[in-house]
C-alpha cells in the first residue's frame, strides 16, 4: 500500500458527516491516514476491535460475513463517498464484517476511533451529526430489507445503479461497476442468472450494461421504474437522493 | 385507551437502555405515560414527527410501511421488552413506519423525545448507551438481511421463536405468538404456505405450534438447527442472546 500526501483543511470529503460539520473535519484532519490499498487486501477483519472509521476515496470495497456453516454474505459494497467501520463510533465495539478491496486498487482514509470519540464528547454538534448518520444507516439497511420483499430483481439492480448516479448532476449518467457478477448478485440477494435477466429488463428503461460499463439514458425514467415500489422514495432517507 | 398507574423508580423495564443505566430511568420516569391501547389502534403514523420513544410492556405491535404502488411490508413485530420509535432520539426526525396494535390490546409506555434528548446532552453515560443501542439495532437489521440469503425459511422462523425464548431461563419454553399467519409470514419474508411448511419442519426439532401456542422442547436443540447459518451466533449481537 502507498501512503499519499497529507490531507488538508480544504479536502473535506463529500460525505454528510463532514459536509454538514466542516469544523469536525478540521479537528480530525491531522490524524487521518490516507493510503492506496492493493486489490484483494483485507482492510479489516470480522471481529477485530474497531479502531478506525474508514472513508472510501476511490475504488471498491466489499463487506462480507461468513456463517459457521461456510456461507458467505456480501452485506455491503462501498465506493467513492461511502463510509464503513461505523462500529468505531462506539467504545469497545468490533467490526461486524470483513472489508476487502475488490476490482483493482482502492484509496481509503482511516480515522482513528479515539479521536472521533474524543471530539464527540466535547462537541455536541458533532455528536448529534454522528447520531443522525447512524439513524440514516439504520434506515438504509431497513430499506434494503424492505426492497427484498417489495421490489423485483430488476428494480433492486436499478436502485443500486441509481445510487451510483447520485453525483452525475445530469439526467444521463455514465460510470463503471467493476464488480464481479457473482459478488453483485449476492449483494443484491439474487442468483447470477437472475442478475443477467435483470440487466436485460433494464435495457428497456435505457440502461445499457456492457461488462463493467454502465450508461443510463435517463435517471428520471429509471427512478420511475424503481421508486414506485419503495416506501422511502422522495422522503430523503432514500440513498438515491443522498450520499450514504 | 386506559391510563395506568404512574410508574415508579422501581419499575425499571427489562431493556438494555435502562438496565445498564438505571439512573437514566429515574430521571425519565416521571415523564413517562403508560397506557393500554386497543387492538387495531394506530399508535404512530409513518412520516409523523417522532415526538416519543415507545416501550412495549405487553401485547403485540406491527411496524408497517406502504410503498407508493400499494404494497405493504411488515418491517417489525414488537412485543414485551421491545422498543420502537428510535427516531425520537434524533432532533427533527420522523417515524419511518406506522405502528399498529395487533392481536388484542397492548400496554405501552411513551417517553417524550425532548426529555430523552435533554438527558443525553447532560449525561455522557446515557448518550453512549443510546449510541450503543442504535449500533445494536443496526446490527440486528443487518443480520435479518443476512438471514434472508443464508437461512432457510424454517431457520428464519426458528430464529424468531428463539428470540421469544430469551426470557424463559430454561431449556424448554412455552409462550404465545398471537399474530395472524399472513403478518408473521410477511415479516419473515416468506409466503403463508412456506410458513406452514416451516412449522412442519420445526416439529422435528421439538417445536410444536398449535394456533397461537408455541412449545419448544429444547432451546439448545433449536439453536443448533438455526444458529449454524448465522454469522453472529455467539457474538452477542445476536438478538437471541440479548433483549432487543
Amino acid at each position: 500500500m502507498t501512503e499519499l500526501k497529507k490531507l488538508s483543511n480544504q479536502d473535506i470529503p463529500t460525505h454528510p458527516l463532514f459536509e454538514s460539520d466542516p469544523g469536525a473535519w478540521r479537528m480530525l484532519v491531522t490524524s487521518i491516514h490516507r493510503k492506496v490499498y492493493a486489490r484483494d487486501k483485507v482492510v479489516v477483519c470480522h471481529g477485530d476491535a474497531a479502531h478506525s472509521l474508514w472513508l472510501v476515496y476511490g475504488g471498491w470495497i466489499k463487506l462480507v460475513r461468513q456463517t459457521p456453516d461456510g456461507k458467505e454474505t456480501i452485506i455491503g459494497l462501498c465506493t467513492e463517498g461511502d463510509i464503513f467501520g461505523e462500529a468505531a463510533l462506539f467504545p469497545n465495539a468490533s467490526y461486524p464484517y470483513q472489508a476487502e478491496v475488490i476490482a483493482g486498487q482502492a484509496e481509503l482514509a482511516r480515522i482513528p476511533a479515539k479521536e472521533i470519540q474524543a471530539i464527540a464528547k466535547q462537541e455536541n454538534t458533532f455528536s448529534s451529526t454522528l447520531m443522525t448518520l447512524l439513524n440514516e444507516r439504520n434506515a438504509q439497511i431497513q430499506l434494503r430489507l424492505e426492497h427484498a420483499t417489495t421490489m423485483s430483481a430488476a428494480q433492486r439492480l436499478g436502485c443500486f445503479i441509481l445510487r451510483l448516479c447520485r453525483n452525475s448532476g445530469n439526467d444521463s449518467a455514465k460510470f463503471q461497476i467493476p464488480v464481479e457478477k457473482h459478488i453483485l448478485a449476492s449483494y443484491l440477494g439474487m442468483k447470477p442468472e437472475t442478475l443477467s435477466r435483470s440487466q436485460q429488463q433494464l435495457k428497456e428503461m435505457g440502461v445499457e450494461i456492457a461488462g463493467a460499463n454502465v450508461t443510463v439514458a435517463s435517471v428520471e425514467a429509471l427512478k420511475e421504474f424503481v421508486c414506485g415500489s419503495c416506501s422511502e422514495s422522495g422522503t430523503g432517507t432514500c440513498d438515491i437522493e443522498k450520499n450514504s
